[in-house]
């Protein structure tokens, strides 16, 4: 993976650090243990791969950052500004000990906050270098801080989204009869990219009855007319930040007579939970707004999964929106409000786009057509 | 990601799985709790992606295996035959407790081995419902049966080598004065799945004072005569199995004076590690066969990472060819033999092949000449 460093003022970054370790010291930890992922490019504007060599963003609630990298990965990290930043940089070569390098900089620690993604592999590792210290997540403390994205953020979540809108906009030149999903899916993979994203991240052609199974992919199969077809696409754009949008298409005229109807229960259920968005409410309450108007049509159980989940230098990260989740809405989180109806062997349905909360309400970041799109048959 | 099943008929699977329940019963572990990745590639057939919802397979060590996954990403198991294998599907929805789910699936275990790539996430996650039970890395347990490689998988990993020399073979095409390395990087990643393989995982062309960093990946600097080139590129084929290899080229004639003499030191030291393998030779003496022709010369401080990595269905897996690991070798094995000579600022060269032990002796899986090649200026 090659290493981009995002376009951010060390000074914004040195803001990241210094309420990173606020929120950790509010936390009851000692210091948070990152690992190469969006974490680190959040708090540095850069970060590498991470394999089975250590590499971690040691960041004391009471002392100085250090980034722990392997000596050959250091020049991946040449364009962070560590001193403008005050970090460290501690190297080590195989055949040394990384995981006591990070103990020799924390000293005594009661509690430790490890990065969401760090592999099993440097969890125990850091286990056995600080045996005395209490590993908790660092998601919990981290989250506060990349939930409430600011306005050069939002303004890259917009970009992203209009991208991926311009992909949505031209998808008959792709999604075609006769064709395969997979076909259909380089196509657009290649489009995600001319429309300015880094990389097509992902790519979901899910056609007739593969369109009922939330997470296929792509295959073989030939798209025929009649079919329902599922479009979830999205992907980084240059600094990080991602886009994350699906529309539904139908070729020609739907094979299955009671499409129309369903569909237009899962559009009310999508435009309410998108008009329910506003400071103050719950993350629960928006899943609900979906939810219910489905279930009271009779398909709260072809409703298989949550209606959204945060969006920013992840696909997927705080906040979810989900039953349970009673976090209250606050200006600058940005998620996917995504309800679908899977009717399995048969046909499936998503509509998703990706808003931000703003000062009173809401501000969708992907405005294509919301009903069912037909194609030519 | 999508799900590929490799063609390995469930007879084989059947008989991994029950060597890893013998292996974990061995390490003194209760259950094996593997995530998304090459591990469930490896006993299952298929494995999916993992984000932040718990996928595990749960491989008791004196009991039937349980495969944990959301479900809706359960049908992208379904060509797993879970029946022939004699393995449960235990599937959750969102709001339930997958951690809870797994430690019903227990009972009382004292020692559970977790995935080496397993997210704190799930890592903590599990700990929780387990709070009894002492957690390891299962790869010490995994290990002794990938490192292990049987004919089927020499003979993929023969197909991988053969189809990443196809594209060495073929760098006068790409690899030319007046491109920039992300040009070129770009047509061999075209080529990588040209000649077979799924996709090209990494593209490493390191121009100059960028060879000179190992992991230097691809960047805007324009190619020029008398540059030094290291290409470090592979990934995996169909079924999952992958290559990597790295040679280095030469613009026309070298700009640097020493380049052809450091060049000779470093061929005859990957030449004589390469020599040094069969059964019975430790990893480390492997490393030392190489970095002792390449210290005698000057240039032990420039060479700055291990020889050599073990490859599968990762990149990067057991056994590690680096001074400290003492293992044996044993017919099957497969692994990398990449000592590498760098010169901050100036130019760097590799040279990689992986290879297999053989029952007396080894077989390269790379074949392209060794030299360095010189391509016109």
């Amino acid at each position: 993976m090659s290493n981009t460093v995002t376009p951010i003022d060390p000074t914004a970054l040195r803001a990241r650090l210094d309420r990173a370790r606020e929120a950790a010291g509010n936390a009851g930890v000692d210091a948070l243990l990152m690992a190469p992922g969006s974490d680190l490019r959040y708090l540095l504007g850069a970060s590498g791969s991470s394999f089975e060599r250590l590499t971690c963003l040691v960041l004391p609630a009471g002392g100085g950052p250090v980034l722990v990298v392997p000596k050959l990965e250091a020049p991946g990290y040449a364009d962070v500004p560590t001193d403008a930043l005050g970090v460290e940089l501690a190297t080590w070569v195989d055949g040394e000990d990384p995981y006591a390098l990070v103990a020799s900089r924390l000293g005594r620690a009661t509690n430790v906050a490890l990065g969401d993604m760090m592999p099993a592999l440097h969890v125990l590792g850091l286990r056995g270098a600080l045996p005395d210290a209490h590993q908790v997540l660092a998601g919990p403390v981290v989250r506060e801080l990349r939930m409430r994205k600011d306005a050069a953020e939002i303004a890259a979540l917009r970009r992203a989204g209009a991208a991926i809108d311009r992909v949505h906009a031209r998808m008959a030149e792709f999604l075609r009869v006769g064709r395969t999903e997979a076909e259909v899916g380089a196509d657009v993979a290649a489009a995600i990219v001319e429309e300015g994203h880094a990389v097509a991240e992902f790519v979901i052609v899910g056609s007739g009855p593969n369109g009922a199974s939330p997470h296929h992919s792509l295959s073989d199969r030939v798209i025929e007319a009649g079919d329902v077809v599922v479009v979830d696409i999205g992907g980084p754009v240059d600094d990080g930040y991602c886009s994350d949008s699906t529309r539904t298409y139908v070729m020609g005229s739907p094979r299955d007579a009671d499409v129309a109807d369903t569909y237009a229960v899962l559009q009310r259920a999508q435009a309410a939970a998108v008009a329910a968005v506003r400071p103050g409410v719950s993350a629960q309450d928006v899943d609900a707004a979906a939810r219910s108007i489905i279930a009271d049509a009779g398909f709260g159980e072809q409703f298989i999964h949550r209606t959204g989940h945060g969006i920013g230098l992840d696909v997927h990260e705080d906040p979810y929106i989900v039953g349970g989740n009673a976090l209250p809405l606050e200006p600058g989180m940005a998620f996917s409000v995504e309800p679908g109806i899977y009717l399995p062997g048969r046909w499936g349905a998503r509509i998703e786009d990706i808003v931000v909360v703003t000062e009173d309400g809401v501000e969708p970041l992907n405005n294509q057509p919301h009903e069912l799109v037909a194609l030519p048959a």
